[in-house]
């Protein structure tokens, strides 16, 4: 077989044998050797995006729900800059890709042709491990290299740049990607530093990131908290937080730096798992950037490159918690459906009546979205996923990837109208591939949040220029239009009566569904 | 005024001063003392776009329709990044940009907060000159250094990163702009090579690009014709070609390299105004890169760096063809209109029949646009853009940058239904604007580019998941819908009569308008 194979055809069979079986794809000329290998070879589910954040953002989102990379396929340069962003919040959220991107042959880079440019370059900023592969002999190792970098703890960027000769040269055969090392178990005396804070600091909190928010390592911290009286908390983005009745409740850092800063005075000295001593999103003029109180202190228990879960059961023995019932476990609630007008509160309440058993909820809703924790903790266990870098845009293309993922789970994206139109062809997937994604749209007409800056940062009575720039109802977004355009069903919802009916036909639906909140 | 002045307004006055009196936006919290800026100083013209790749693309095409640089106002190393691929086209096609790109505050970048990136890496790909300016006193000469370099000749990109902390601090006054430098005039041995080139070669051709394509340039390319029965050619895209009745009708390279290698071997020895030695978009096993034929030739008259025009005068006179009327001025010809289907044919008929005196077309047309060049030679005179990037996703945006340039022109977009998908955002912005364009999207529901090119790279037979990798028409985007979501008139044309209707009916608004073109 391998006499016979081109090196296009070695990497698809690589990444396949890599357990790298989805490829979110946006091609082009230089990558048409690969699609046709994807064509040739069974056990790769091909994701076709119409813009390439769409494709980097559905990686982020299948690799969050499975721990596992997709792969991507990019067209040159260019392609993978449209990519770039979404790549951004994947890296910050540490998300394991495998992004393959199309170049020009080898001998043809040197002629300038209209798409040269520096593809390495452009891959840097937003990657951990970047490879050119010269050589068709060569793709198949280069692949699994990229694999190898991708599935580390905790997940990487890794972007294999694959030149077209490359892809269409003879191939050596297929590469064995080396077997996935389980994160290594933290030291006795880091287990021991963090007991000695839980248990002498008169105020004490446990700081959780990263993978020490599923279900099992929070009811860990809950036996903790029960047995200390820490507090537990999340930062102010969480690559995926587990929670929902019968989970341990924990509320994340607010994004204020006014609130964040009164949240963490009364948080006191840290134990970190998963987590940093907490900065602010942004800085302003006159606040500190760093969050942590004068006089605070933290330890840091175990990293996100760390075994967590094992070093809260650790914890847990060294503290004789293992067997305390653990503190705040939310109960089943699911809070009365409000009437008339849509507010944020309301819709607060509504999400907590009707998120499903089992959901995944995709957050962007941005200034929407600030208070719709309390009202959901006691929905049935869910699964809430944050932008953890912060470029809006991320959730559509996220929620495209979570679906695939996990095709028996309903996925709810909540999406400001601002943050929405940065991806929003994301809503064609959804519909070719028939996900089951109800998206709402809260539909203010403005980037809500800027007004807020404008005058956080100081600027004191904006003028009508500066204000026109925030707003985007002019014109406003027709969302059901919008949603129809690209196959995706959709309606709006002006008051909450509507609303809970449209949410319910959208979680009823086996498919793609939109509702516009008129806000 | 300068003791009260923070750094954000020192860079916006010293823009103004500078002429840059237009800023295509999209900004966030960190450009928040920006925003505030252009709101208090007179004589910026801001135009808001839902995603960066609008706000570079809109840059890129005023300065084509202007040749002077409008700035951009993007958010960190992620906005930068969704900018980065009309960037790529904007170098590519030598337009001066002043990208202004907001960074945390100095002191707040080492914390890395969630936007925190190497924003100078992501900008370095894609630009010509990168700054990060560390103080307010210092900014609004680095906004003087930013504008010297784009506005050079020809044109660079240059993006100036301004720090939050930049942004409101104290400024020390608004900085000036050296005068802008003519460009030098190429040297009498040039002009000498060329004349003898084209005096004693059995075949020459002069290969135009850059302003060497503007009507008197291209008049007196059409003189040295006249007099030495040379020929004239563009390379394959174009920033700017003026064209239609009365001025010298030149062809383009073609982009199939079969085709062009014929067009080359026509063309003989070449003397160059402006234009490179010619190279294969892609290259394709068993097929060149360069396309110059064995035994050709080039001389290089000018380069888009000198005073094209000029050179062009000197070598006429040296020829003695300066009085001689030019050789291939198209007449007058308006195609008589088809019925039926249409066709790609069809549709060249319909657009020489329609397209207004003074039009500007912005052509990412594709595959659909490839015979278009013949039939719409005598329309009125008008401009004639192409990507000279080869990113797709540039029309609708240098449409919207080509109409805030020339209010009094009616600018006509044709547009790959693929392609325009990338930025589809733009059409918010026209809408938003009332800008006048009128936007043909050839609706075939596939990548029909990508067809070709699997056969092109050697693939035989490519089977179904390959062929729908390439196909978009499931689900079919309905762009009447879409159009009208982003507040934008629109009508569909199954054939060519009601083509021609809608063609009218959008030459006629004064605004956008939508025409889904099904073939």
């Amino acid at each position: 077989m391998s006499s016979e194979m081109n090196g296009a055809e070695s990497l698809v069979r690589t990444l396949i044998a890599g357990d790298v079986t989805v490829c979110f794809t946006n091609p082009g000329t230089s990558e048409m050797h690969f699609v046709a290998a994807l064509d040739k070879v069974p056990g790769m589910r091909c994701v076709l995006g119409l813009f390439e954040g769409v494709v980097t953002g559905a990686a982020d989102g299948y690799y969050r729900m499975l721990d596992k990379p997709a792969s991507t396929l990019l067209h040159l340069g260019p392609g993978l800059a449209n990519g770039l962003a979404n790549l951004h919040n994947a890296k910050k959220a540490n998300s394991g890709i495998v992004n393959i991107v199309g170049e020009h042959a080898t001998y043809h880079i040197a002629h300038d042709a209209p798409l040269t440019s520096d593809i390495e370059g452009v891959a840097r900023p937003m990657s951990n491990w970047v490879k050119t592969s010269p050589t068709s002999a060569g793709i198949a190792a280069d692949g699994a290299l990229a694999i190898e970098a991708a599935r580390q703890t905790p997940g990487q960027i890794a972007t294999l740049i694959l030149p077209a000769d490359t892809a269409w040269g003879p191939a050596s055969g297929i590469a064995e990607t080396a077997p996935r090392v389980a994160p290594p178990k933290v030291s006795s005396d880091a287990v021991k530093a963090a007991a000695e804070m839980l248990r002498k600091s008169p105020k004490a909190t446990l700081l959780m990131g990263g993978a020490a928010l599923r279900a099992r390592p929070l009811e860990l911290a809950g036996r903790i908290a029960a047995k200390t009286g820490c507090g537990i908390l999340t930062e102010g983005a969480n690559t995926r937080l587990e929670r929902g009745a019968g989970r341990v409740q924990v509320n994340r850092i607010p994004y204020v730096v006014d609130q964040a800063l009164k949240v963490m005075e009364a948080a006191g000295n840290l134990v970190l798992v998963g987590a940093r001593e907490p900065v602010a999103f942004f800085a302003y003029p006159d606040k500190p950037s760093l969050l942590m109180p004068k006089g605070a202190r933290s330890t840091k228990l175990a990293g996100i490159e760390d075994d967590m879960e094992a070093a809260l059961e650790a914890l847990a023995i060294e503290l004789d918690a293992l067997n305390t019932p653990p503190a705040g476990v939310a109960g089943p609630r699911r809070p009365a459906l409000p009437t008339g007008p849509i507010t944020p509160a309301a819709i607060a309440s509504i999400l907590g009546a009707k998120i499903p058993e089992n959901a995944i909820v995709v957050d962007e809703s941005v200034t929407t979205g600030r208070e719709f924790f309390p009202e959901t903790a006691g929905a049935p266990p869910h699964s809430w996923i944050n932008n953890r870098g912060g470029s809006i845009g991320y959730g559509l293309p996220v929620a495209i990837g979570a679906a695939v993922a996990c095709p028996d789970r309903k996925v709810v994206a909540l999406e400001g109208d601002g943050s929405a139109m940065y991806t929003i062809q994301a809503l064609w997937t959804m519909a070719r591939e028939g996900l089951d994604v109800t998206v709402l749209v809260f539909a203010n007409g403005t980037y809500n949040i800027l007004r807020g800056e404008l005058t956080n940062v100081g600027v004191r009575n904006p003028g009508p220029r500066a204000v026109n720039m925030l707003t985007i109802g002019n014109p406003s977004i027709d969302w059901v239009h919008m949603a129809r355009s690209m196959g995706v069903e959709a309606s709006r919802a002006t008051d909450c009566t509507q609303l809970a009916k449209s949410l319910d036909a959208g979680l009823a639906s086996q498919g793609p569904y939109l509702i516009e909140v008129a806000l």
